[in-house]
């Protein structure tokens, strides 16, 4: 699942276009991408990076096997053996610049930088993009559940409704980035080492004759790790009665039963109720596990409810982010090589802010000296030195220019990383447990207003002068040139 | 992707049962369960099934790995080292039948049979669901957006949306089963040998100076397969003129511009001014290629407006499912060794529809003699003589018993085909086209009303009387019991 070649998990039009390339001779001209969103999912304030394990992975095994290379011969685009002999020496060499996972990200900043020859920039683009769309919807998704949940302990089981097995795998590790506690998925356990968590289904129970027997059998088997599914005849007749006989014999054993589990029906009913029944019979360190087609809104209702609910296991809503399912990140070009020379490049659109920004960009984010908080991202040229320094800045919003800030007291990190110089991956990557610590960081940078569910406050993310000017000239320059 | 050990892939729980069966001694007791689904997706009238070919790789290469091995043998629930060895030693020899993939499928019946040892049927409950939900949502999702499209080219783009590679690759393959001419996934193209399909992007025109040069170099690199984006700058006044030009260059080559894309805007309008623009300058001959967050309701309204599209590119809609994206398929236990005999097993639920129906079970399709047309489906146990032997039929729907009808001149057609025999593959996997091939002589057998996108007939999926008989006397033995 990490180490085969992905070199044709992209769309033709790659392929296509870096053999018109190579035909024309202007294969190995450089050029530069950004990768982006322009809105965010779900309605949430920001979003959180991830998949940059993946495109690491992805780009240090890029290669085309013989088997990739006999399949693009028999193409009807009759691709020129020399054009696959090229292909066949392939390498990356290029250049990526990424947010580090879990890093807070808003929309219209560039997430992954990507520079070098057209053939490989141009490549990457799809598998970069499918990567990051999922995993960083998932972890954003996974957040949302995060902030309702508080610490309640939360648990990924949404396999059987994933699509397909490395949205499963991949999503479970976005999850935990995000600050889930576990998955069921063993395969993501091994690979990332995300603690894994399992109780049983409705099918242990009915391969007994009774219920009460199949729940003494489970305990007996693994005393120290006992969850007991409750709803598989009926939750407080049947289930909570044998669970709290089973927890009796487990502490006849010096053992106790770790918690129920409710799959069904009115979870915050049933919950309050079972808690009673617990407590009354002596067992209120007996915690309840809900599941059943969770999201972050029915949490927080049950929540609001009084459930008494200790532990969420979060399925299909999650790794498939049901309410949106796709992350709609582009990847632009914003430089290119001319005369040897690398110039900006603008693409128009009538739709206005599908007009991308021109040229090789950073994200600073600022932050107060005074609190210590975020302050607002600061899209810059590489090469602008302002704001870096800590020089007194104006941030506006053109579109709004009443909406007007000049900062004075703060300090600037710079968000994208270097990831790959030259080809050579020059980035240490982080454990998961280290990308979950800074991802916890990052969100204690940002005020509770930008991060609450509903109607959260617009985060500031502005051009700077410079860069806002230079798309203004090419737009004009372009309606120039249209006019003549 | 297809050939490395999956039996991780799993959810943790399946472990646990499987280990406290084995600590109890019961683990190789035999057990019967059923892969079904309980409501259609989309508000289709219809499924279509997909994932049988990866679930065969799957259960063909299904070994546990010395990594896996280690990696369970550090987990909390400490599993005792001889259940570790049981598990290297493991092959899955167990007896599946399946539905055929492209087959046209209903609500609560059998998708997928599978026995075996409880250990064997458990652990791949996870696994067999995550394939067949998934790939059978996209394949109903491709086979809707088919129905609209007709006889227009169907092209699956949906890659850098998917959600992350697997979903990518067995969902080009899933919509290619259901209709679809071609994907832009050349992985898929490599694995499944689908057609593949690509134009250029944005960027191929922003590295050039001009949009006409970009396009006269496209062109004259690729002559025999020429489609042009059109809507970089503005598509009427700059990209179709420059198709235009284009298409004349290579009429002097002697060769012919394939097509255009429109990409943004209102794709009625733009093609239908395109379409004049192309005609007027002689070139009938050139499609017209659309793309832009299509799904079956776009393409049925944009051709209800007369937009003269050709070839339709469809992307996130398609491959996330975007409006329903996970199918909620179930796997059941429908029966379980009982002092060496197999008996049936139901799981009551207060959630009427949820109540499972038990003992082992065909599907059987009743195909009228008078017409050739389904007329149901009819889900009898295995021994069941009756139908498969054309006796005549009641059929009857027992929440509204008035809704019944009798069935006399028709033959069955036994829709679960035996894939796997006591753990061998004795199915033959068709190849692609013959799924394809099935697939539509599967749709013939049905009247236009079920298939319709809106509101279609609900067609007739009846339990025989005798599966009937023994699930009300299963609910209410346990009834009884209750009452005790």
């Amino acid at each position: 699942m990490q180490s085969e070649s992905l070199a044709l998990h992209t769309d033709k039009y790659q392929i296509n276009m870096i053999y018109a390339h190579w035909i024309n001779g202007t294969h190995q001209r450089k050029a530069v991408f950004e990768a982006y969103f322009r809105k965010l999912p779900f309605g949430n304030g920001y979003a959180v990076f991830a998949g940059l394990e993946r495109i690491i992975n992805y780009i240090s095994n890029l290669h085309f096997t013989e088997d990739n290379l006999s399949y693009l011969a028999k193409q009807e685009e009759n691709y020129h053996p020399d054009f696959l002999e090229l292909l066949r020496n392939f390498r990356f060499k290029g250049t990526i610049h990424s947010m580090a996972e879990g890093a807070i990200v808003f929309p219209n900043e560039p997430l992954l930088r990507v520079e070098g020859s057209i053939l490989e920039t141009q490549l990457v683009e799809t598998a970069l993009l499918n990567f990051m769309n999922f995993q960083t919807l998932i972890a954003t998704k996974a957040s949302r559940v995060k902030r309702v949940a508080d610490n309640d302990i939360l648990l990924e089981f949404g396999t059987r409704r994933a699509q397909e097995a490395d949205a499963a795998v991949w999503g479970a590790r976005a999850a935990y980035i995000s600050g889930f506690d576990a998955t069921s998925n063993m395969l993501a356990g091994e690979l990332f080492d995300i603690p894994t968590k399992g109780t049983h289904a409705h099918s242990w129970v009915q391969i007994f004759d009774t219920e009460l027997e199949a729940f003494e059998v489970y305990a007996k088997a693994m005393p120290d790790q006992v969850s007991l599914l409750v709803d598989t005849f009926d939750t407080l007749q049947s289930g909570v009665p044998h669970a709290i006989k089973t927890a009796k014999m487990l502490e006849s054993m010096g053992k106790r039963l770790s918690s129920i589990r409710l799959d069904s029906g009115d979870l915050a009913y049933l919950s309050i109720k079972a808690r009673k029944m617990l407590d009354e019979a002596g067992l209120p360190y007996v915690k309840i596990v809900a599941s059943n087609d969770l999201d972050e809104n029915t949490i927080f209702n049950l929540k609001s409810q009084g459930a008494k609910i200790d532990i969420w296991g979060v399925g299909t809503q999650l790794i498939t982010a049901a309410d949106q399912p796709a992350l709609g990140g582009v990847y632009k070009l914003v430089e290119r090589e001319k005369d040897g020379k690398m110039e900006p490049t603008i693409k128009i659109s009538g739709n206005p802010e599908k007009v991308t920004s021109p040229g090789k960009k950073d994200v600073l984010r600022l932050i107060s000296g005074e609190d210590g908080k975020a302050i607002a991202d600061y899209i810059c040229f590489t090469h602008e030195e302002h704001a870096r320094s800590g020089g007194k800045l104006r941030l506006f919003d053109p579109v709004h220019p009443y909406i007007k800030k000049t900062v004075k007291d703060y300090k600037t990190v710079s968000m994208l990383k270097l990831i790959f110089e030259e080809g050579k991956l020059v980035y240490e990557l982080p454990n998961l447990e280290d990308v979950r610590k800074y991802h916890q960081e990052q969100l204690d940078l940002f005020w509770p207003e930008y991060l609450r569910k509903l109607n959260p406050e617009k985060y500031r993310v502005n051009l700077s002068q410079e860069a806002w000017e230079l798309k203004q000239k090419m737009i004009e320059d372009y309606m120039n040139l249209q006019e003549d």
